[in-house]
Parts: structure tokens; sequence; C-alpha cells
């Protein structure tokens, strides 16, 4: 007879999780590896890479992204003709950005991986700290004014794609894992924009080739086991979050899941999966685009002026 | 300057409703005749019923269906050409069926609308009740056992299909409400199934000659205004739950629902309408089915036997 104690994998390690949607009990090597596995497999099962790919991580310094680029670089040591850099956008947010900057560079030098750090202020010649307090005093007047996250969410993945040009790399690695990625099918539903769950994939191919094509490898792992992850291989990441707090709607939903997940373990994983069902009738209905340069900063764009730019100009930065 | 305590429609009753998603504060009449205009304008913009439409509305006794009935008894009495009859189905659950179908008929006589019971005992030759007690029997020795409301679910539709036949209607009307349609829509995303979804939508047009179009006009109404409406109005109804309950998953999900519209007011609507905005690229992937007679009932169906003939045949019925 199994000890109730034992890890139902290898039948000799200690149990030290408990994975209630599968009735695993595992060990600390066992999770270790089935984490990786997962990784693995989400990586081939989408065709993430291929052998000599030129792989940029999007490292904020959060449990996610620095926990990913601890997997990658385990993963990419065994295909010697890939090469793997991590990239970081400085948003500009005093006493939360900087800890994490240094927390993401020290596990690049642990790595051994090259880092690109790229900063609002240089792209766009604003920090996001002053421009919250632009809103702020915008919104005393205006109340339609969008919240911090919707201009930070713009401008950060235009610093991303920079950044991963900058790095010549023509894979962009997403830390967003299986919550996030049901939250923002939720979201979107919730929203009224159900259209959108179509871009919620583990893989997007590039839309131009000025874009390196976006690839999720932890979008099946639950936030859970990533920290659990984390803590177990003793990596070390920011864990403050971010002072200007995702929408309130977002924290509900989360919070939502987490309740059901408790009362019907796997739900993300069935809403995860359920999606993949509806996907390829999303995507064969919307119409594609036609992208041109930007007149103001020559990115592509489906409009005559891009989002960032529309953006800064209207706040009156550019 | 208006007294807060005021009408914000009429801007004379005293009001007594508060309707937070869209700030409104309501009067008993005007809350009446909005309710009732929601109705009339779910029906014209779906084209539900024609001027000579022989409509069948599925009472059970409950609060929607019997406040549909007296809305609909209200708006069919401006065309003459079209005729209204409930139909109500007696499934056989001693102590809750009987107190509602006593309910259905006083409501029917007051409108002056003919009444049409059949029951499963008369169609399949077994109670609910009886069916239940098989299941209960079966599930000690199974244990991929289906829930009595899975039973039900088929056979019920399929009751609410001869009753309306027998009626001689060409449409059937359901009291599906909004919290039914969104509690639907995520039970479904959540039960893995997504594409299902293209089937919760307020007018189904009929799949076979032998079968009616069905119609809800109250898919628009959330269910504590229906309830509102019905104390208003003095309309009686059956308010005791049935004692087979809906499973753990819907209630769940119903629950979490309120919760969202608590702190996020028109959540419910916001899913709804998210939905129509992809309804069509799913309708539009899905094959169309080839129906033929079940070679027991003769009843349409899509396999050799229709499904009520199968679970049936299962439990040693028929």
């Amino acid at each position: 007879m199994t000890d109730t104690h034992t890890c139902t994998l290898c039948r000799r390690g200690d149990a030290v999780y408990m994975r209630v949607y599968s009735g695993e009990k595992l060990c600390a090597k066992c999770f270790t590896k089935s984490i990786e596995n997962k990784v693995k497999s989400t990586i081939s099962r989408h065709d993430m890479f291929k052998h000599d790919d030129k792989i940029a991580v999007a490292v904020s310094g959060g449990k996610d992204s620095v926990t990913l680029l601890h997997i990658l670089a385990k993963i990419e040591s065994k295909f010697p003709k890939a090469t793997l850099c991590a990239v970081t956008v400085d948003e500009g947010i005093r006493g939360y950005r900087d800890e994490a900057l240094k927390l993401a560079a020290e596990n690049c030098r642990k790595l051994g991986v090259k880092h690109v750090v790229i900063s609002f202020k240089e792209l766009f010649d604003i920090k996001l700290d002053d421009l919250v307090r632009l809103l702020t005093e915008r919104s005393k007047c205006q109340t339609n004014a969008l919240s911090p996250c919707a201009y930070c969410g713009v401008l950060r993945r235009r610093a991303l794609n920079l950044a991963t040009r900058e790095a010549k790399a023509n894979k962009l690695v997403l830390a967003h894992n299986l919550d996030d990625e049901v939250q923002t099918i939720l979201l979107n539903i919730m929203h009224g924009d159900a259209l959108r769950i179509a871009r919620v994939k583990p893989a997007l191919e590039e839309k131009h080739p000025m874009f390196a094509a976006r690839v999720k490898p932890l979008s099946e792992v639950p936030e859970k086991e990533i920290a659990f992850y984390a803590y177990l291989n003793k990596i070390k990441f920011q864990s403050v979050p971010c002072p200007f707090a995702p929408t309130a709607l977002r924290t509900d939903i989360r919070t939502m899941l987490n309740r059901m997940e408790e009362r019907h373990a796997g739900t993300k994983f069935t809403v995860f999966k359920s999606i993949d069902k509806i996907r390829p009738a999303l995507e064969a209905s919307i119409k594609e685009v036609i992208l041109q340069e930007c007149i103001l900063c020559g990115e592509p764009t489906t409009d005559e002026i891009c989002k960032p730019c529309r953006m800064l100009r209207e706040l009156g930065v550019c």
C-alpha cells in the first residue's frame, strides 16, 4: 500500500504538493519536472520555437516572467543554435519598477542571459508616474479618462516590440499564465467584446515583418503552480504589486475564478480548452487588417496614426 | 428640483424600484410599463410573432412563465387573429408539480387562456419520481450516472414539443429570463462546450416542420425585475423550488453572476450582448444536421434512435 504522503509519480519522494484537478500528490522533484514538462509540451504543441530562433523573453521581474526565464534557459541550453535574451520595460514607476529591474538583472546575470532594458522615458519622453499625474489633472475636468493601465498597456506593448527588434529577436515570449488567459477571456466577454477572445491564444503569428511572433509558454500553467515552482527552486522575484493596480473588474473576475476553481477543480483549464473550440470560428470571421506606416513614428498601424502616438498626442506629450 | 423619491420617468409617482444599471428610479406604473415595453421590443427586434400566430406558452407555474403569460395575454389581446394557449408538462414530482399545476390552471382561467397539460406518465409511462428512484438504485453500481435534471431536461423538451403540436401551435414560447440565458452561456463555457452558446439566443427557428419555432420574450429581462413585476401586479405563482435542484455548477455561476452584477451593474446585459457579437461566427461554423425519423417513436432525430428513447431504453423503461 502506498503511503498517503508519498509522491504518486515516483512513489519514493515525500509529497509536497496536492494537485487537486488531477488528483496527483507530488514530491518537489516531480513537481518541478511536471511544470517543465508542461511548458515543453505547450511549446511543442503550438510549434512555438525553431531550433535556431532568437528568443526575447519579456521579463518584468515578477514571479511569472522570472520563473519562465529560468525554465527556458534550461530548455534552450539543449539548442545551441538558439539564443535567449531578456527584455525589460522600465515604465518609470518609482518604488516599484526600480526594485523589479534589479531583480530582473540579477536573474539574467545568474543565468548568463543578455538583458536589454528600454524605458518609457527614452522612448516616449515621459515616465508613467508623470503620465499618471497628467491623467489625474485631466480627470478633474474629464469624466471619460482612461485608467493608467490602459495607457501603460498600449505603451508597454510598443516598447516590447521595439526592444525585441533592438535585441534582433524573431520571437517575443510573454509570461502570461493560465489564470491571466482565463481572466482575459472572461473580461472580454464581460466587457462586451467577445470577439477579442480570438486573440487570447498561446501563439500569435506576426502580423507584419516588423513585429516578432508572440508566444506564451506558461499559458497552460496555473498561477499558483508557478509561485510554488519559484518557491521550490529558490527563484528571487519582485512580489510587490504595481501601485496602479489592475481594474476592479479583472480583480473581481480573478476572485470569482479562484472561488470556482476551489469548488470545481479544473474550471480554469476547462474554460481555456472550451475557447479553443470556438476560436477557429471566431478567427474565420475576423477580416484581415491591412497595416500601413504611422505618419508620425513609422510603426505598422491600422490607422493613419498609431495608438501610442494618438494617446501621447491627446495628452500633449508628442 | 426633482424629489429624490420621485419616478425619473413620469416625474409624478413615488419611486418604488431603483434600476441600478440604468440609474432610473421608477414608480409602480412606470416599472410595469417598462417591463412590458422591454418584452415588446424583444419580440419585435427578433421578429418573434406574426399577427396570426398560434402561440403556445410553456407554463410551469413558476414566477417567470406565469408572469410572461400575463404580459403576452395583454399584448396579444391587440392581435385578434393570433391565439394564445398555455402548455404545462406534469413531470410527476409529488408535493411540487401538483401545486404548480393548480397555480398554472388558475392563472389560465383568470386570463381566459386555453390550458393543455401533458404528463411524463402518459407520454413515457413513468413519473420523474419513479425515474429518480431508478437512477438512485443505478448509481449504487454505476459512477457515471447522469443527474435527474439531465433526464428531465430531455424528456420535458420532448413533452413540450408534443404538447405544442397537440395545441396546434406554430410557436413555442419559453420564459427563460436574462439570468437564465447568461448562466447558460457561462455554464457552456465552463463545461468545455463553448460552441453550444450559438444556440443560446432569443429566437430559434424550427429545424423540422414537426417542431415549432422557439422564442424567449423574457430573455432581456433580469430575474429580479420579473419577480418585482409579479409582486406589483399581484400575480400568483409557485415559489417552492424543484426538489431535484439544478446542478452545483449552475448554482455557483448564478451566485457569482449576482455578485458581479452587484459590483458592476449591467454585467448580465453586457455578457448577453457580447455573445451576440460572436454568435454569427459560431453559427456559420456549425454544420447543418440532417434529421431523420426515430425508428422507435418516429420523432425527428439526428441519430437512428432519438435521445428520449435512448435514455428510456437505457433505464429499461421502453
